[in-house]
């Protein structure tokens, strides 16, 4: 059996050795056959920049198949640096391409997409991907468990971010009395340090101090084939450089886009931003949910939100006094703080059981729904 | 035996076997003895329609016993009808009397008065049904135990239909500044339909795929002698034209009685008409919770006030473009939101042990009061 | 050897007898070395009435030991007393010095300073005595375990009081249209009634009716050697005079120094007075906690929030008629009451598992650290 594995393998020597893991992860996955839109959209940027819908359109169609591509990368590294270090990479990589995106928007100076897209995240995956995974894996399999010890720390978590980016939008009336813009600066760069802090702690209690407690959900796809180190470094390196320049052209065109077709920012940030952001995680939240590894679909979609509310976020925050054209705060508008809110709720309360059926996955998916609903209704001026 | 029984059975074949159970039933629950004040306010009605304040306590003299009536033959109809059919005739004909009076207020026009009393209806029944429920119980019981698991869901379908009844009063800001009046309309039909259609999978759920998760609840009370079906749809159409006229009545006086006696129209609508609507099901849950069958008392609590937020008021919107004068839309007083949040939270934190004893009932019914002060003591302007 | 130890307290019949006690706490514990400053204090403020800042800082030096004198005797007296008397005098007198405190503050009528020290008492006992404890016990022990039932129920009262301290804020606005004053005063003083109802029949609960479900936490701690009663009572009122006394500098001194030091009232309300008054109770609970005796922390903790929400406020309010300039209502500052709903919402949700480690108690301060953050930063004008 052995001899016959290895010979198999052997051709692996040359350069094929590292194309070929790509290739059959292309044969496998027709997600990513949608990689022919990326020098499409690089070419049409150049030929057509004023065609603002059309290059929204394939932007959109590019950045999905390269996030996939992006996560399935970072997942190998991941894989083959061990635990801790694998551990630390997901947790900082894991939500590179929503990352990307935001940076690109905050070197535009268009604070209110950034802002936008990472509230329309944390609602995108602790609500859709979320009570997606319920609904699909419940269609298919009468009751689901899961390890609530790990959805209640991560709906924890979600609550102290929750409460830091609604402290500026409430303090937001009391600077505008006293006219100084400043104290909205301060407290959102304090506010940004404790909860990275807090993050870096997270990962201290999760995977080293208190790792017995959430093992189920650890590494549960890890029977997939993984890449060779090299492959998955190049691909990641290379991955990013294009998802960095597909963002250009998508944050470029997005605004005259959402206004030829109607949409409102809001909408577009919210729902648009986030649903392709988070469009790789969620076919493998959506796979896992299927085959009954719930741990794994709440952990990708409460992990997620987790990640982008005490990571990306304040990491944008301190980003924007280097590279952004003013200082960007925490203060998000009324109706994000709301949504987030109750989303987190949603979650804490829905999970604490740590049992789902179709109906709770229902459930999530209309609260969603009525999110996604009001956006759309919006006036353009809102939001 | 068996023919023993028969012949006890055998004289019920003339006209006797119908009225003979309505006689029996008479005897027995004292409440019906109001119905002597059915024909007295309709009479009334026509020899003194000016003399409103004695009209309005003439006509909820009248509603508590007709609703009493009403649920009991409804109950019959179910019992008769088998476990899903008589499943669906009490999701939807439970709360026949709350949509007869809003379907006359309705109709009259009076928008403020319907919405106080779909928000009063769902307080009184999340609140002081089950905390009333809760303290009476637990004076005779030291410690009851109920099903959480259905409690915990009912809670879930509270706090969706809070956040659709939020949207709207939080969006109506935005209607305002952009002038158009169209917004918060066509929402509140989107969110209607999206209610009804959540409250129709959640029947699919609890009466059919998932029925195994909420059997201790479903017709404990069936050992009552049940009427034959004839008399129950007689009675059920006959009482439902009744409540109808008389609910009529009491539209029209409730406004000016208000005002004579010094009630606010909050105070009116949330308490009083609440109050009088939910009388016969009270009597049914706090008799339950005396003879230690909580589960019963939580799910006629609970379940009505689902039942109200996810059924009748989106009916009710739905309607309005049919009968009403104008549209009505989904938007309700900041206060009444308020309440219905505090009162879902309420009743999703306390049910969630699945055990109660009369400090928690006593808690419950606080809250209850706290609202109860603070709409006595409101301006009449406000509400 | 009964008889050994008779005659070891044999010498204990002269005066010595009293003094013993106290001279061997004063050995024990250094806290109490600060009595020093209460002389001290005292003198200045008759040298030198006009240096508030140093009259600030001696008089915090000051009531912090005298508050623990304060706690250590009423303990004394309750376990001399009884369960159900010591219980009833523990729930009345365990906070007195936050109500002497509050009472100096009343009598010169700074209710703006009453009300904060009352919403940051809640907030700091509520989360940082919590969160903190929950943090030092962890960095010791792996995993600890407490009674979920007792603190789920104290959530309950918090969430309660907090509800009644929120609706004369938001009603305040109604209050303001129609130009009466009066409305928030009598709803202040109908809820402060019913506060002190409910929390007399939670005594009730957990003193009697139910007490079989709060065993754990009770007198925990009572194997302290305990002081004779004389010396307890004698104790208790004298250290009550001298509280009431260094109070008084304390409440004159506060605004000025606040001015000097640069610190908003409301920071100084919320956070210092809060942390001043607590001091005493936070050794206890930390103590416990690192001995792994963390009912007894979530006990004290949450039992003080409960006890200044549902008792010490109302009796306030009633005071007020009695001994303030003008009536003094329930009606808080905005920022304050929503501090107080997210510290309800944290306690609840996370003490509903009964279990906590390292992680969970740094969560809970950061939400703590967040609002001390805000109020540091708040401009002086609000609050």
């Amino acid at each position: 059996m052995s001899t016959i594995r290895q010979s198999r393998y052997a051709p692996d020597t040359s350069s094929g050795r590292y194309i070929a893991p790509l290739l059959k992860e292309l044969r496998g996955n027709p997600l990513l056959w949608l990689l022919v839109f990326v020098p499409l959209v690089l070419l049409a940027q150049i030929w057509k920049p004023e065609a603002h819908t059309q290059l929204f359109a394939l932007s959109i169609a590019a950045i999905v198949p390269l996030a996939a591509l992006l996560s399935r990368a970072t997942e190998s590294v991941a894989v083959r640096t061990g635990d801790t270090v694998g551990g630390l990479l997901n947790a900082t990589l894991g939500n590179l391409t929503e990352l990307l995106i935001a940076l690109a928007a905050l070197r535009a100076g268009q604070y209110v997409l950034v802002k936008a897209s990472i509230a329309g995240a944390i609602v995108t995956n602790s609500l859709f991907m979320l009570g997606a995974s319920f609904l699909l894996g419940g269609l298919k399999h009468h009751l689901q468990r899961y390890n609530r010890e790990s959805a209640r720390m991560q709906a924890g978590l979600l609550f102290l971010a929750t409460i830091a980016m609604l402290i500026p939008s409430v303090l937001a009336e009391a600077d505008m009395r006293t006219g100084s813009a400043k104290l909205t600066n301060v407290l959102s760069v304090g506010l940004s340090v404790l909860l990275i802090v807090i993050y870096a702690l997270w990962l201290v209690h999760s995977l080293k101090t208190h790792r017995e407690l959430f093992v189920s959900e650890a590494h549960a796809d890890a029977a997939e084939s993984e890449w060779p180190l090299a492959v998955a470094l190049i691909t990641l390196a290379g991955v990013t450089v294009l998802v960095a320049l597909v963002s250009e052209v998508f944050v470029e065109s997005v605004q005259q886009a959402a206004t030829t077709l109607g949409l409102s920012p809001a909408f577009v940030g919210f729902i648009v931003v986030a649903l392709v952001g988070a469009a790789a995680e969620m076919t493998a939240a959506f796979s896992a949910a299927r085959t009954n590894r719930l741990d794994l679909s709440v952990g990708i979609a409460l992990g997620s939100a987790v990640q982008i509310a005490l990571f990306v976020a304040p990491v944008l925050v301190l980003f924007s006094y280097v590279i952004g054209p003013t200082p960007m705060d925490l203060e998000f508008w009324r109706g994000a703080v709301g949504m987030m809110i109750i989303a987190t709720m949603t979650a804490a309360l829905l999970t604490n059981t740590g049992r789902s059926d179709w109906f709770i996955g229902a459930l999530v998916v209309a609260v969603y729904v009525i999110f996604a609903m009001t956006l759309y209704l919006l006036p353009p001026r809102i939001g």
